[in-house]
């Protein structure tokens, strides 16, 4: 019996940490992957303090963001993941989720009860967002030549502001749940260019917790036992560059177990300049490739790298739309 | 006899693009790789306008920054190499460039001709600098705690702003150059945490153009051919990313022949969420490597991928410090 797990049900609540604010992309993640009943869902300020909070076990789960479809990694997420100075030894991805990424226009609800909904283009004097944003929704702004537009820190900063406002006619641009929590209606949804804009989220853990032993997450990551499911893994190392072919060795070892590639990132590996940290996303399908397969790969490249980690397995969530 | 190219001597003088302002780290780059003198260096204001200038054969050069050896890989230029649209289909990379990345302490010379180098700490009213330098000079600035840091968008920028200020005390953290552009001195060099703190810049030209055969750059790039020379080749391709194995395969291609893989880097690929387009960097030793390794190399791998385009070859300029 762990202490304290059957204490009381709100023991069993897992805690969530995710970056802030309150309606950020990582927040609707956390939702959507774990339910906002029976979980609580913690905000930070930094990408840092959900690792820490993982590590600590102040929280049980992070969701962080890897990589976005359209603008690629996520390096604060890399680096933080390569931990170059072992701050989260305790950390494991157990889990991911893909986020399809809309964008809104949001205004205050009409005093009259009428809704901003029906209108085909309605009238905007103003709009706030996030400076990333304007380029995502070119085609829907050009239809709002000369109207000024407002950065704000977040999309969610954006929504609180045209909440406030008292012109009825300023707009912000964001998501759904930045408008919900703020208020707003949705105007327009998905007017953003490139409506297959996802980005993906790895689910971290801590493996030394037994909370999370007892309180699993609602999708089965980590099990990987379903005939044909296939599963990822994340490995991270770094070779000896000054010795030729020893990334090609190293790669090579996921080659010789027939384990698919599914992406590689380099950073910088903080003890020598020109000297990478590598993490390597595998794939293997179960009851095709052995169930020890992660093991014996890690167990070859602790002999041919200088660091080698195993980061974690967790079931692939990707649906192939081809 | 190539037209034009005897007519006069200033045709013959390179013309060579990179990304502005005056006395950025780029037009430092410039300065050092090709010389300020029998060469006409053009700020550009952005990436994008320096590869379109040598696609257009107005520039004969571009120098980009490639990565830094803290920060990693400059995502933007990974993207222009990565050319999904083909804006740049006769670019190739012909050389390569280490640059030291040392900040200094500029301040207005005193008018009475004293020098401020000889104070031990000067004493500082407020700071100007670009906001990514206050994390890179954390030790030096711990000394002046409460003094007002203001962000500026270049480090050029925050000299000049310096240049212009009536306030005698008021300093900008920046280059050397960008210090000697606006008539500031260098009141203290090297003030930043990391000494080895360098950017790696590629040295960019148009394949078609006559005018690059007639006027080599000072170092011997695309020569390779000294024994015991190494020689860097960059590749980019794109593999089915549905198809299993498909990125070890190309991968294996590169171990195959011999050849060090210096660096991996991957980008979204522009065509399906998820795909990616890799930028592999090999290197080959003059004497020991066949001298057409790199284009076995390729033609192996156009047969297992969907595109691949060979990006040049340079001489590798990296002085190892071990």
């Amino acid at each position: 019996m762990i202490p304290g797990l059957n204490d009381a049900n709100i023991m069993l609540q897992p805690i969530i940490s995710f970056l802030g604010p309150l309606g950020s992309f990582s927040h609707q993640a956390a939702i959507e992957c774990f339910g906002s009943t029976n979980n609580t869902l913690q905000a930070e300020v930094s990408f840092n303090d959900a690792f820490s909070a993982v590590q600590s076990q102040e929280a049980d789960y992070a969701i962080i963001p890897l990589e976005n479809s359209s603008n690629g990694a996520v390096v604060q997420t890399l680096d933080l993941l390569a931990d170059r100075d072992n701050l989260y030894p305790d950390i494991v991805v157990s889990g991911e989720y893909y986020l399809a990424v809309h964008h809104c226009l949001l205004m205050k609800k009409a005093k009259d009860g009428s809704e901003n909904t029906s209108k085909t283009n309605p009238e905007v004097s103003k709009f706030y967002s996030h400076p990333q944003v304007w380029g995502q929704c070119t085609r829907f702004l050009s239809g709002y030549n000369g109207v000024e537009k407002q950065d704000a820190s977040s999309t969610s900063k954006a929504a609180e502001i045209v909440s406030k406002d008292n012109d009825a006619k300023s707009a912000a641009i964001g998501s759904e749940l930045a408008g919900k929590l703020n208020g707003l209606e949705v105007v327009k949804a998905n007017i953003e260019d490139d409506s297959s804009n996802a980005t993906r989220f790895l689910v971290l853990q801590n493996l030394k917790s037994n909370r999370t032993q007892a309180i699993k997450p609602p999708q089965k990551s980590q099990s990987c036992s379903k005939p044909g499911s296939k599963c990822k893994s994340l490995i991270s190392f770094m070779v000896d560059h000054t010795s030729p072919g020893a990334l090609a060795d190293a790669l090579h070892v996921f080659k010789k177990y027939g384990l698919n590639l599914t992406s590689i990132n380099s950073r910088p590996g903080g003890v020598q300049a020109w000297q990478y940290v590598f993490l390597v996303e595998c794939q293997r399908v179960h009851g095709v490739h052995d169930d020890q397969v992660v093991d014996k790969v890690i167990s070859e490249l602790k002999k041919i790298t200088q660091t080698c980690r195993n980061l974690g397995s967790w079931e692939d969530q990707l649906v192939e739309s081809s």
